[in-house]
């Protein structure tokens, strides 16, 4: 199967019966893509607001009732617990666990979040002729933790999580106007050029994915993340949250072709 | 003073110290006004995600933390207990009072939700030449409970409600050209014309707010609303709410003349 030229249903199918576990980047192009992270439902409201709060960061796809692992807007009939390729367990903000399947760890007070995610744009970039690294070098996106501080809400505050693309400054003032068109999956990006502005030390070691190379004449470009929760998880250790796995995502069945 | 050429804060001390009681269409133009819902933090939750799953008739504007009666992205410094002309108090569904402070209801877990309203985008609508029959008659808005499902989440759960200008199909046309643009406000209309078709009996007889003439030649055209919401706490009777009287609004500090 050509995954890049399929859809949205047929990677998650793929990853429910484990064929597909690594990242999504450059899947089912023009499928929008999304970000997963799973709180308690004493944790809910603070989550949402949170969410609320930083919609560049964390834009609101789909939120399920607490114990249904149905996405029902962003696929219905398709199951959060099996449908990505990778999660991540995090206990008190310690990362335990990245198993394929969260099945063993569901509960009926569980809330799912969908959060837009920046692959879903990357389709557009490339049909303007724009260069995508991580697609090129078929890896992950590299994404770094930042001091860009995000409003708090609730136990969740802290700094935002960025994903990166290196590429000339012409091309970056291209890849922000066409990507400003998509606020569903982070909009134009927070910052580009030097990395030490947002408090990020090495460029050559992101925080999760993959490195990938800045050639002569590029400068890096940054995107808010849907990452960002995890590294507030990390820092303010609720007891029990699920994420995916960075680059692992949920891919919708809300396609930008079709509309 | 001149009331109509004022700003968001001036609305907000005369409310405060009791000079402004009434409805608030026209007033502060260009500012975008608000509705007002406080609920328990218990119920935080499943009114945020209510807000989440129906944001045309609830666009999220500003959440508070629990217990803190300041809009501080909306009007930093305001109090949502002194600052619109009149509040509802509703105990297990049934509207007991209608004062004009609720500093003597405020309670440590209440959390105080701002959603768009569409006063907001009538300065619009005047500057294009179109009618707002309820600004020309002086009166209140007319609002109708419809038939017209939202999306439930947890105990809310019910049918929308809509605000109602009369105006000719070319006009109708143009506003809803212009309305489409505020989608922080309700956006374009959801339905014009026949009544019955969304459930309205008697379009002479409002639910809230002032019945307007309708002329020769006029249709009806229903916008969402957001008193929606306290249609539905009529429906559901949750143990505690306050809300804003329909119509007698949160007047922000964020100014379309401005941007």
């Amino acid at each position: 199967m050509d995954l890049k030229h399929t859809t949205g249903r047929d990677i998650r199918q793929l990853a429910r019966t484990g064929e597909l576990n690594g990242p999504t980047p450059g899947l089912a192009r023009g499928f929008e893509q999304a970000n997963l992270v799973v709180v308690p439902k004493e944790l809910a409201f603070e989550f949402l607001l949170f969410c609320q709060r930083n919609p560049q960061p964390c834009p609101l796809l789909d939120v399920s009732d607490p114990g249904d692992p149905e996405p029902r807007e962003a696929a219905p009939g398709a199951d959060v617990r099996t449908d990505l390729p990778r999660y991540r367990i995090y206990r008190k903000g310690n990362l335990v666990e990245e198993p394929t399947d969260i099945r063993a760890y569901w509960r009926d007070d569980l809330v799912a979040f969908l959060l837009g995610c920046s692959f879903t744009f990357e389709d557009a970039l490339l049909e303007a002729g724009l260069p995508v690294r991580h697609l090129e070098a078929g890896c992950n996106v590299p994404m770094y933790r930042t001091n860009v501080p995000c409003r708090a809400a609730g136990m969740f505050r802290g700094t935002m999580t960025v994903s990166m693309r290196p590429m000339t400054p012409v091309q970056a003032k291209q890849a922000a106007a066409i990507s400003a068109t998509f606020p569903r999956s982070h909009g134009a990006p927070i910052h580009q050029g030097d990395p030490a502005t947002i408090g990020i030390g090495d460029i050559t070691r992101p925080d999760f994915g993959d490195p990938v190379e800045i050639r002569t004449g590029e400068i890096p470009v940054f995107w808010a993340c849907g990452v960002t929760p995890q590294g507030i998880i990390m820092d303010t250790r609720p007891e029990f949250c699920i994420t995916h796995k960075p680059g692992h995502m949920f891919v919708t069945d809300w396609c930008r072709r079709q509309s």
